[in-house]
């Protein structure tokens, strides 16, 4: 039963996927990916969307990027789409981001696949305080990294 | 039992869709215009897309477009999307054109709704002899409009 | 005692924020609206941010759109970051979109002030089943009124 | 006696030519290639176009791709054109699809040869009822592949 | 017998086409503005081009900008191109601008019939010492008009 | 005494120059290569231009390509401007197009050093007999080019 | 004997320009402000750089902005560029800003005047304790008026 | 005690920034270079540019680079801000000029390290007639580096 749901647009967005997958199994937090397509197999992807127990989904994907939307428009639920780079990258991004009043979709950085599990457990961290803990925890060692860096910066 | 059937994917569309209904009025071709949102009603989009007898589909979108994606994964007949114009251009543009392998659009300018219907009729006038010599002498009145100009632009 | 705090670059991006307030009074969700500049008051954004019950931070800039950023650095619950439309449009887009890894900021699409409310409202019906309703029904009334949509243009 | 004409601005171009020619070869579609450049050798592109027999032609080219737009002005059967990347992009792609009122061209999307030809396809299929079959086929097999891949996927 | 042929893709790019003409009535050299487009008129480029005296062409047009490129493809004498605004701009400025190598156009910037007249001017001036002495006094002009606006802006 | 001047921005900038000067000895045109930079050597760019017998300036920079403009505002004589590819382009190609009203710079496309040379010689050809008949011979092996392009393409 | 000197390209840039002159005269710094176009009157430019006692130079353009570097190639005082807006801004923003190792532009954003005098006065306070004191007093402002207009969109 | 403090965003900033460190230590200006990111470590920007003796800073980023915004928000001295390539360019560089009207930010070209701390000196040249001097002799290197170029480029 994953609270978070990673689906690919395909199997060429795995390394963003796997991005995804390596932030949320730090975090404990149940997940699963799977590909479907919005274009290829438009019915799999309602059908994954409708019957799956997830409470937040992530859907990753490329060129005319329509699966992040698609899967909108299936649930209400919160949807985050990570555009995927390629040989234009805008038409990701801005197929991603500019969804029509009414269905939004909450887009991340380009290929950022780590951020849309932050996010997604965010969320879920709003109802789950041992989740909100490991997050805060989190925040600290992105602080600490930056100092340890700044030393080995400093001290060339 | 139209022809071609124009999809739009919201109301606001309305301007683009006239100008490729009015096409296909001017060359007798059946055709019937609906509004269906890939986003807010994608159950709707396959029903219709499904049921329509249309030989050629004909979508029509702004923003993240992907109405025109969503047909094409609905159906193997000819696909034709419209991108429509708004404050950045190049979503729309983008999300029509930057389809994946296996699914094609075909994609016309920005606005083009004429454009779209002439191509629908291009590709019916494979098999309709007379059509075909409908587009001959719509090709005819193009050539005299740019002559019929340009002596306007000379005399001046 | 607010649910979402909706926070206004600049008072110049007010028009986007009321969308985003009507949607949020709407629902009955416990909303409020502040103007704070990531740039012009970074202080007080902080203070505001952390003092604040909100369970979901709406920030709303334009330009160099810092404001949802900052307010991401600031606090781990959800953030949904709205860029504004200007003389350029990328500006505010990347700069809301574009966040480094670690610091997620959930991007909707240009001046979409409606579509961060929902998306709000999404990530709140997780733990509330009477909005969750509230938010099927909406999605409901979105596809009876493509549907009038289209019996007006099919009848025209 | 080609069914499709696959025209390619300039033999750098072949790439894309051949995937083109892979997938009419797979759907048993009688197709020829050549080349011939609308800026080098104008009259050749006129005079392929004029004495072909082929149903649909698909050009192919990049940077200011006049080629599309230039087989379209010379004949009125379905034209489409492929935008070839490059150190721009957005030169070819806009090249192809902006056609001004009147001659339309159908925009595949950048380097995208095989979706060329499967929207030939589609446009032959309409009157040829074995090859409507074969895309139906050629669909089924596209699902197929995704499931198989999130089969992998999902088993890491 | 005009030495300089302005070429409009359409007669919406009159405005373009009339800055050209006024420039090169100011410097008397004999100039004809006529209307043909490259995808509704191909032959009359061509043949317009074949049979014109004129040593330089201008050509002016808008969205996939071919006409610059198609003239040039007709002639070796020099084709100067104009691209004109609409609504993305980008299309017309890349298609005059990026043409493959062996057949040149010479860009200005958008919109400037002005620059592609005084450029026309410039190299007939090459051979021409009359035209050339009227040129340098039309650069001391602008100087000139240039020193007037200073001390109207420091004289506020 | 070079008829034609071709002038670097930096010596990086010597593949694209390399380019320019091979079409120049093809047709035997005198011509000669220098680096003057806007913006480190602004008087020696004077200085070069002011001295020089060149009847042609060629100009190729990068960046905010500057050289093209700042040689245009030191002669009347045609100058034509080679933008120069890096990591945006746009820059360079934007910088060197968008000239103000009453200085032009003739364009041609990114890194097409090759097509800078033809059209300097398109200009020197319109006095030069001789010169012109070698264009066109060019242009027919560039016709040649493509017809043997395209029987190599046919035969695979 | 002004402190800082406004040079503008074009009378067309006086509106920015005045922005920059009422920051100016807010903070009581002495300034003048010119029209010097690095294309039409490129010796002027210099002239006034090399004889100006100005400390800092700001100069306003738009298209291809050659100006602020025009002025940065002849001084090796602090300039900051402005690029103004028009039918592209790419133009001007990147010709602004792309400047090429060694010679260095201050760019501020698109018609920001305002801010590259404060940028200006930045400057200058680094030795002038009282214009120290009015910068800091200025940002006061800045933060009570945020306040003031949030005060005024939480009342509404 | 450093005259020039360089902000490093994250440590993958690093070439950026020993650019910058280059120059300024061939200057033998004070120079100190640490990592602290807007987004990661809000509290440590504020604290280090707060206490930092520093007369100019220099703040290095890409992607949504809100750092030199940041830094510019916590302190009146003059903030120089580096835009660093990625896979988009488009957001560092919109992010670092696009600052709101009031708090300005310097910025130099993608990847420009060299250009900030050239700027840095020629802000910091203004009260110190030694740094003066090295400028100048500087900007004589670069002109006899561009002679040196141009013969060998000559003599080739």
């Amino acid at each position: 039963m994953p609270d978070v749901l990673v689906i690919l647009g395909s199997k060429s967005d795995l390394d963003v996927g796997r991005n995804a997958i390596a932030i949320l199994e730090l975090f404990d937090v149940k997940a699963k990916m799977v590909v479907a397509s919005a274009h290829r197999t438009p019915e799999r992807v309602r059908e994954i969307v409708d019957t799956s127990p997830a409470k937040v989904f992530i859907a990753i994907a490329g060129l005319s990027a329509a699966l992040p939307g698609v899967v909108a428009s299936t649930t209400t639920k919160p949807v985050i789409g990570v555009p995927v780079s390629g040989s234009m990258n805008l038409d990701s991004v801005l197929s991603v981001l500019q969804m029509p009043p009414g269905i939004p979709v909450a887009a991340v950085g380009l290929d950022r696949g780590e951020n849309a599990s932050l996010l997604a457990i965010s969320i879920l961290a709003l109802s789950d305080e041992k989740l909100n803990k490991k997050l805060l925890e989190y925040r600290e060692e992105l602080l600490e990294k930056v100092i340890k860096d700044s030393m080995e910066v400093e001290s060339q």
